[in-house]
């Protein structure tokens, strides 16, 4: 099998680190400068046209879209590991929150940043946009908290759908977003910090 | 087996009406009027604490986010009816454009029309924001275009990603979007177009 991770520091291809480290499989990683522009390369761009990482290349097919990449990686290799739930509902309790992570607060999250955050062009901020976004934020992180009031993990046990949502409050903190009053959300946040795994990786990026 | 789907016309449960009807399978469908704030009753909210539809209660298990719907659906029941690949890198394919679509499409798709459609409230309005969102969600589109010229379909043969796909475009058909510079994506929406499911679909909402 090959296995070729294209990944950047600061970017959503944390998630897939993350992902990769938990299945521990071996693949060729290839760290790429967002700074020099190197996602828009015509090499690149051949393999993913959106010009960006996490991008993942399984015996030459070229997959992107962190989302996608961990429940691809969760069904053909998290199942036997226990890490990932075999077909059928409680499946797609996994692939709700994977998705929700990427669609409804990623979403929510861009539209406070992009607006106060200096990651767009000022000319393109707007202040109530801004705020909107950031109560949507936390409208999102009080559901994530309320799912985990009654159990240690979103499906109980711990799965891949941890490891990716667990990676996206990580930039979250990165962003100072105050977690104070996210009890349950926190309690979670330390156990999959506390994942063999998640320390190795942070050992790896210093 | 119990299928129960709360869905709203104009909104993105339309993606999972397609795709049910794709695959032909028998559910109890339940309308909501988001006008009357349906999605937010403490009924629905146990559901789908995100006040939304789709929302599809497989076996007592509620799933949303119609991407994760999608795939969820199609692992289950579009692989026997040739409509969704096996497990492996061609299911991974069908994964990264559904995923796209909802990430990476929309976030443009909502940048652009947020700022310019009068959704959101006119004081979150920038103009300059919905002139960026515009062109990113035409580089969007160009990139699918680009993915459809040496072939019929996203995986070559018919599958749920394109019925996927097929209904996002249609909502920005609907919202005036222009595609004449998209000939490839043109002639493949005219193929999803003649798909029977789709025809039924649309005889049914009159």
């Amino acid at each position: 099998m090959s296995l070729i991770f294209y990944y950047a520091p600061m970017s959503t291809a944390s998630v897939t680190s993350l992902v990769l480290e938990e299945l521990e499989l071996k693949c060729e990683k290839i760290r790429v400068d967002l700074k020099k522009n190197e996602t828009r390369t015509p090499e690149h761009l051949k393999l993913n046209p959106n010009g960006k990482v996490p991008l993942l290349v399984h015996d030459g097919t070229p997959l992107w879209e962190s989302a996608a990449i961990t429940m691809y990686l969760g069904e053909l290799f998290g199942v036997e590991k226990g890490l990932y739930p075999a077909p059928g509902p409680k499946r797609g309790e996994a692939m709700k929150w994977i998705v929700w992570a990427n669609v409804t607060l990623v979403e929510a999250v861009v539209r406070w940043a992009a607006n106060t955050q200096g990651w767009w062009p000022e000319e393109q901020r707007n202040a109530k946009a801004g705020e909107a976004g950031k109560a949507d934020m936390h409208g999102c992180l009080k559901i994530l908290d309320s799912a985990l009031a009654d159990r240690a993990f979103l499906l109980h046990e711990y799965s891949l759908a941890d490891t990716h949502l667990h990676s996206f409050m990580d930039w979250l903190r990165h962003m100072n977003v105050d977690f104070a009053p996210y009890e349950n959300l926190n309690r979670w946040g330390e156990k999959c910090s506390s994942r063999p795994a998640y320390t190795r990786l942070m050992a790896q990026q210093g």
